[in-house]
C-alpha cells in the first residue's frame, strides 16, 4: 500500500497535539491530549502511540503512515532524544531515547524528531509566509524565546543537532536579568510572555507615581500588557516599544551572521504585531551594515500556532 | 589534456598572492604582485590575469588549470561581483563585474569569488586545523575582525552573498566606539589589530599614573602592545584580557545560533594566542547555555597566513 500521509506531533508542556497530514498539508483528523504528570516516559509515549493509532485508525488510513515528526522542546535531530526539558517531568532530569521509543509502540513506523521551534521554521517553510525562501530565521515569542534557522533550504542543527538557541543570546552585557536558563541578560528575559510581564511589573514599581490601568491588575500577564497597549495606556505601549528595540537589535546581530531574506516572527507573543512591528524593524535596521538596512523583512507568521506544529513536525516525516 | 590543477588568487589592499595549487594542496608556484594604485578595474584585473598566465607558465601548467578561485574583500560568491570595497581604490566606490572579466581575461577558465574571510575558512577546513569538520566559525582577527561559517560542510553565503558580518555584531551596546563601518560598539572596533592599539591608547590616557613601557612609543600598534604584554607590562597585558573578554562575549552568541565543533581563530592578532586564550575561552565559557559548556573548542590557525589564503581561494576553484 502507498504510504502517503504522516503524522505530525507538537509535544508541550500543558498539551500535545497530533494531527494526520496529506502531502498537500491538509490536516485530515487531529486531536489533543492533555499533559499528563506521570515522570515515566514510557508511560507517556505509550499514551501517545495509543493516540496516534486511534488517530490513524479515525482517518482510516492504517498502514499508509510514512512516518511520524514530531517537535518537542529539547528534542535533538541527531540522537532522537529528547534530553533535561524543564517544562516535560517525564524528560526534565535525565536523556529519554524518544524517537525509538515511540517507533517501536507505532509498529515500527519511523520516527524524526526536532525541538519545537525548528518545527515550527519547517511549517512555515512548507506552508506559510516563508514559502519558498532558502534563507530565513524564525523566532518563537512564547513563553520563552525559541529560533529554527534556516539556510540554504536547510535547518541549522549544529555539530550536536542543538543549534539555534537565539533567546539564549545576549541582548543586555551588563546588569542584565537573571534568566531561567541561569545566565544574565538573555533575549528571552526580556522579549518573551514572561519578560513582558516582567518590564511592565519593573516599571510599575519604578514609576510610582506614572497612571496606568495596569496598577489595578494582580498579577500580570503579558495578555494584560497588551490589552492596556490597545487601551492606548502610555506606559503599556512603552512597555512594546522596549520590547520591539531590544529584539530588533539582536536582529541585526542574526542578519550579520546568516544575511536571510526575512526574519519571521511567531507565537503568542508575536499577536501584538500592531505593537511590535516598527520599534522592531526599525532598531534592526539601525543595527544592521548599510548594506542590509531597509532589506530584510520582518513578517508574522499567519498560520494558527497549533496547525503550524503539526504541519511543521508532519514536513519533517516525509525526509524519512 | 587533464585539468588536474587550480589556481588561488587572495586580494589585499597591499598586495595581491596567487599560486598553482594541486589536489593535494601542494603550491607548485607562487608569486606577489603589489597594489596598483589605479582605480581602473579593468587596468587591474588585465594586469591581475597577465600575473596569472605568467604563474602557469612559470609552473608548466598550461591548459591544465580548471579554474580560478578568488578571495578578495566584498567579494561575492553568488554575483562574482566586487563591491564597495573600502581597500580596493578600483572596486571602492561602485560594483565590479570581477569574475567574469577574470575569467574573459584568462581565456574563459571558470572564476569563483567570496570574500577573504571566507576562503580562509574553506583552507582551514581542506588543509588546516577544521580538517574534517562540518560545523565551525572561523574569525579573522586582522586589521578588522571577519568571519567565515561553515554548516554541514558548506560555507554559509546567505540570501544575498554576503552572510557572515560578525565583526560588525554588536560587542558593546551602550557608549560602543564608532566603527570604521559607521555603526557603534561593532566587534570590530574592539577586537581587530586596530581596536587593541585603540585600547591601549585610551587606557594609557585613563590611567595617567599607571606605568607602561607603552607610554614611549609615539604611534601604538597592536604588535607594540603585544611585545609589551611579552615583556609582562601590566597594563598591556589587561588590554589582551579585554579584549578576549569581550571577543568571548560575542563568541558564546555565534555558539548559541550554529553550534559549532569549534572557533578557529586566524589572522596577525590571533598571534597573540598566548594572552588571548585563557580570557576568551573563560568568557566565551561563562556566556554560553550550559548543554555547550566546556565542549566547543577554541582553535587558533596553524596555516601561515599567505598559504591559507591561497589554498582557501584555490579550495573554491575545485567546485567549478
Amino acid at each position: 500500500m502507498a504510504k502517503d500521509f504522516v503524522v505530525g506531533i507538537d509535544i508541550g508542556g500543558q498539551s500535545s497535539k497530533l494531527g494526520v497530514v496529506d502531502a498537500r498539508g491538509l490536516v485530515l483528523a487531529q486531536s489533543v491530549i492533555k499533559a499528563n504528570p506521570s515522570t515515566d516516559a514510557n508511560v507517556i509515549i505509550r499514551e501517545l502511540a495509543q493516540a496516534v493509532t486511534g488517530l490513524v485508525a479515525d482517518a482510516g488510513k492504517q498502514g499508509e503512515i510514512r512516518g511520524i515528526g514530531v517537535g518537542a522542546p529539547n528534542g535533538n535531530y541527531y540522537t532522537g532524544s529528547i534530553a533535561f526539558a524543564p517544562n516535560l517531568p517525564w524528560a526534565a532530569h535525565g536523556s529519554v531515547d524518544f524517537a525509538r521509543i515511540l517507533s517501536d509502540e507505532c509498529g515500527g513506523i519511523p520516527v524524526a524528531l526536532t525541538n519545537d521551534a525548528n518545527a515550527a521554521a519547517v511549517g512555515e517553510m512548507t506552508y506559510g509566509v516563508a514559502k519558498g525562501m532558502k534563507d530565513f530565521i524564525m523566532i518563537t515569542l512564547g513563553t520563552g524565546v525559541g529560533s529554527g534557522i534556516v539556510i540554504n533550504g536547510q535547518v541549522v542543527y549544529g555539530s550536536d543537532g542543538f543549534a539555534g538557541e537565539l533567546g539564549h543570546t545576549c541582548a543586555v552585557r551588563h546588569n542584565g536579568r537573571l534568566c531561567g536558563c541561569g545566565k544574565y541578560g538573555c533575549l528571552e528575559a526580556y522579549c518573551s510572555a514572561v519578560g513582558v510581564a516582567r518590564t511592565a511589573r519593573d516599571w510599575l514599581d519604578m514609576n510610582p507615581d506614572e497612571p496606568s490601568v495596569l496598577r489595578e491588575v494582580p498579577a500580570i500577564t503579558s495578555k494584560d500588557v497588551y490589552q492596556a497597549a490597545k487601551e492606548g495606556d502610555a506606559l503599556a505601549l512603552r512597555v512594546f516599544d522596549y520590547t520591539g528595540r531590544i529584539l530588533g537589535e539582536k536582529l541585526a546581530d542574526f542578519v550579520e551572521f546568516s544575511a536571510p531574506e526575512a526574519i519571521v516572527l511567531f507565537g503568542g507573543l508575536a499577536r501584538a504585531r500592531e505593537f511590535l512591528y516598527e520599534p522592531t524593524l526599525k532598531a534592526m535596521n539601525e543595527n544592521v551594515l548599510p548594506l542590509w538596512r531597509g532589506k530584510v523583512k520582518l513578517l508574522f507568521s499567519q498560520l494558527k500556532e497549533s496547525d503550524a506544529a503539526i504541519l511543521g513536525a508532519s514536513a519533517l516525516a516525509w525526509e524519512l
